[in-house]
């Protein structure tokens, strides 16, 4: 039985999170840590647990974490995670960090896109990018692995392969990206009032967001070149779910059938990736920790498009995946219905 | 042209309020007010209206609106209302209140609800009411009206003509309420964020809500005898519309034709009540100045469906109905399609 | 293992049922049907389960299923379903039936409100209804069990401690009750297609819907009475969740603690019922089995809230619980996180 | 007075153009048609018109329409609609035609994506394209306008400016679009069933929606080369608003301001289309007649953002300014608040 942490609980990422543990048969969740003053019980920050979790959240020191639990899932803002980071790994603990912090290899593209000197760059380039699919070796045994953005793990999983078996070219991507609403926190803000953000369709951050650099890294290191995406996120209405169409110029003269037998191929004997014919909805995949991907040819490009759920293999999901490889459990447990 | 002037224009009310006055022939709008220190120019505030008013949101005092207003819409909040508009009304204003503060008669009740002594209780009883379809007299040449609840506009329009009629007893009436979550207002708040209320469903102020008295105040008038309704509002995920069931003991042994006819005659030659066979949506008048009415017989009890949408027949439609009748303009001017 | 079948396995209570037996670690999910002539895979039908199961829907006689599988879940309408359960019954297979037509005890009463005979009467006295929180005793070995609707869970859960401790009356009782869309089927209608149903919310069969006999006979057997409910359901914009709302004349002068204390003391050992002070939402049940209530004395009524999943504890869930009864599995096997 | 008729008003489109040309000073509302058998009031079809128009949905032959209407709006499908149209114009009426049958220049181009010969293919080349941003002086006086697509209009709108000022390339240009779900309109169909298209987010169409050709043909008038767009469509679980996001190579190297102030000028005298700084949502022009853009330079990119209410600037609201535009009524006439 390990004993968990979860830093940062009353998110909805820590929510989502407490309930796939749950289900976990080999996971205690022993702390939840908040900075919040009030100590609230867990079954008033998300009522869906009452009955079936009885812990207080408290403002605990890293030391103490480390003396509860065995694994630390860290869902902390970026600077403040690594910080808190860099103190459990040396007292032992084994920790999935959902913050940015150890997702770039390189401190300059990081003080560059987040505007403040990293905290611990000296592990920036060790640490493995929590992408199962792709970096399987480097996760299992890992101390630390860097839980991926929601919108970079849609984009890698959809190009990455494309990119490896050189039918599409790394020049000149563009990832048209969309998400519900949970995707932006559990903090209240105007915009995202319900009579602001209900049957309002919104894009933010165009050509700003910070997921753009962790996209051209990974997507760099899968092509014969340097990636550097246009990408555009948007705000729909509606809790869960992200779905990116990604377009790429072609490289050579694939069909639609070539390239959806190249993404089949790559993730034929994934779990939790699925290649279809259909074009997918985010809806299929709501709740779970799957990852649905299609792709066409559209005249001179493709057109990959791929679905999760933004809190589940966007988020918690993937954390739990990395968790299992981590300590060897089947990488499915507590990730089927 | 009338000058016309908006307190508090940042909400929804006043939002909606803009719109329908910019399609009034006879009205100018002169002065937007706000309490915030910065001073926006209406199209950030309302982005819908850039282009269509040049305005820019002011701190103004009662004494600053007067010089630019003859009639003046207020959507401040209530005790902070009453203490302008008595200003208002001293220096020859007229005034439309959205605001709780003239629509009791009794300060005691007032104080009994709102916590507080009433500014200015002398002229609680005497201000009419501003439900046209029953006090249209008092209204027209007013100088102050009290602009009704959306609740309340909801209820009592289903419910006073039965009461008068003497088809169902005022005693142990039952009003269960649902409305869109504009009716909860701008500032965003933890269970208003999106991802809280959308695909949810919450009762709120089960017993306790300020619209009570009012309702009873106003059925209590129609009915031979004290109406001491329970009242229980509802949250539905929507943005707007408003959905009255009512409950109330027949009096006698009426059939629902008989009820129907009741609701039939009393409202036939009003413009903006319609009573249908047909159980209504509120959808159907979503963005109109309408409420629509139906009524069944269901063992012993008349169960009495009314629809509206909060922000116009629940509040903004409302206010230019009443500034209509109180400059002796055609009652629909502004209102229709 | 149990091998189970789902007969009418397209709809969404099958599918929410399906999702439930895939993590029962003591079922084999052997044989799905349909009625329609093409023969679907699963994967086509409910995209999410692709790769989860490989199962084709088949048009199977009674005889067939038999074959297959220990116990059967009937997701049929009325009258079609009693005609097969008739004949799995006959041969062996144990039943779980979703269907109205084993819930109703008389078969005058099923004829009155259902518009036809009944095609099984003598089975409908002893067939255990199927709330475990009630009728626990009877579900345990039964061979068939009528699965409740899921208006009559809500409601039932909420009043039937309340009956029996005599603190409410059992006439006038009124029931506004309010669900998500989902519980409408999965056929698409005029007005539920979603530019209809969106930001719209109306009442519907006020007075006639087919829930009210099957909660007037289950309330009058835990009161010291009859009762005749006035039940109103209402379609609220949102995929599942279901509120109602009930309100009920007082016996003697018990306070809101009186009355939560009932309720709290009836439901102390129950998994699934959590009684909370605070009002709750829909969505702190939302795909969970958990039914969660609260009440509140206003004035001389008692007014009881109670929301569930309408497609778990509404449907699939509490199936799978009482075929947890049915088998001697722990009640709560494959219905928690 | 103008006397108009609408053939094909059940739909969505129908419904918002009803709704403008009720408050249009200069129209008569004379003949509704439908080619159902049934022979509706207006206000079973559209309740929200109950009490404002007494008229009934007639299946009428263009004969008998041209006996009662001067100009006619057609909401038919296409084919459907240039059989008709052909007949009104041939006794003289003047159309507005919804349909896609006369945007299109080319015979051969609308038989490749629409399947069939154009039954009136004389006429293309000189109807004109119904944008009056940018073809006013064809649209005023002339006898039949084709009105444009939705996502044309978004399109063209964001595009024929910097193609006409050679700051982007005609080729390699990506436009993802995203609508709510009006834009499919009125049949339920089962993607479109509340509970499978709420909570939903689908890409549909990829590559083959036959909006391109439109899209392509009217860029290419603006652009020194020839426009072939990749377009892909989304369906947003709202009911109504529009959003197109376009990425085009640039020409040169022009910043954000050079881009925007293209824009800026081209639109700087239109009432209806608004140039911001921020990026707009559609909840800004729902209901409105407005186009709101704005323009990002992102690496060697332009982004370009424009939002419109489908059924109003995208479809209804359009018509009714080229309504003006033919008779010389003022162009906003109708259109504002």
């Amino acid at each position: 039985m390990i004993r968990v942490a979860i830093l940062g609980a009353t998110g909805y990422t820590a929510r989502e999170l407490i309930g796939l543990l749950l289900r976990h048969p080999e996971v205690e969740i022993c702390a939840l840590t908040t900075r919040q003053e009030t100590q609230p019980h867990v079954a008033e920050v998300h009522p869906s647990y009452r009955g079936q979790l009885d812990l207080v959240l408290e403002n605990l020191t890293p030391a103490q974490v480390a003396q509860r639990a065995d694994c630390v899932f860290g869902c902390l803002p970026h600077a403040a995670s690594a910080a808190v980071v860099r103190q459990l790994l040396a007292v032992g603990c084994r920790v999935v960090d959902f913050s940015a912090d150890y997702r770039l290899n390189d401190p300059a593209v990081y003080a560059e896109w987040y505007g403040a000197e990293h905290p611990d760059p000296a592990r920036m380039a060790d640490t493995p990018y929590g992408l199962p699919e792709l970096y399987r070796d480097a996760i299992t045994d890992a101390q630390l692995v860097a839980n991926p953005g929601c919108y970079p793990t849609a984009s890698i999983l959809a190009l990455a392969p494309l990119l490896q078996a050189g039918v599409i070219e790394p020049a000149g991507i563009v990832i048209d990206a969309k998400s519900g609403i949970t995707g932006a926190g559990r903090n209240p803000k105007s915009h995202l009032h319900f009579p602001e953000a209900n049957e309002n369709l919104t894009p933010y951050n165009v050509g700003g967001h910070r997921h753009t650099p962790e996209i051209n890294q990974e997507l760099s290191q899968w092509a014969a070149g340097t990636a550097d995406v246009v990408f555009t996120p948007h705000l729909i209405p509606m809790d869960r779910g992200e779905l990116v169409t990604a377009y790429a110029n072609l490289a050579g003269d694939p069909t639609t059938d070539d390239l959806r037998q190249v993404l089949t191929r790559f993730y034929q004997t994934e779990p939790f990736v699925r290649v279809t014919e259909n074009l997918p909805g985010t809806k299929q995949v709501a709740h779970t920790n799957y990852c649905d991907l299609t792709v066409r040819r559209v005249r001179d490009k493709a057109v990959v498009v791929s679905v999760l759920d933004n809190l589940i293999k966007g988020a918690s999901g993937a954390a739990v995946q990395n968790f299992n490889l981590m300590y060897g459990f089947p990488e499915t447990t507590a990730l089927f219905y």
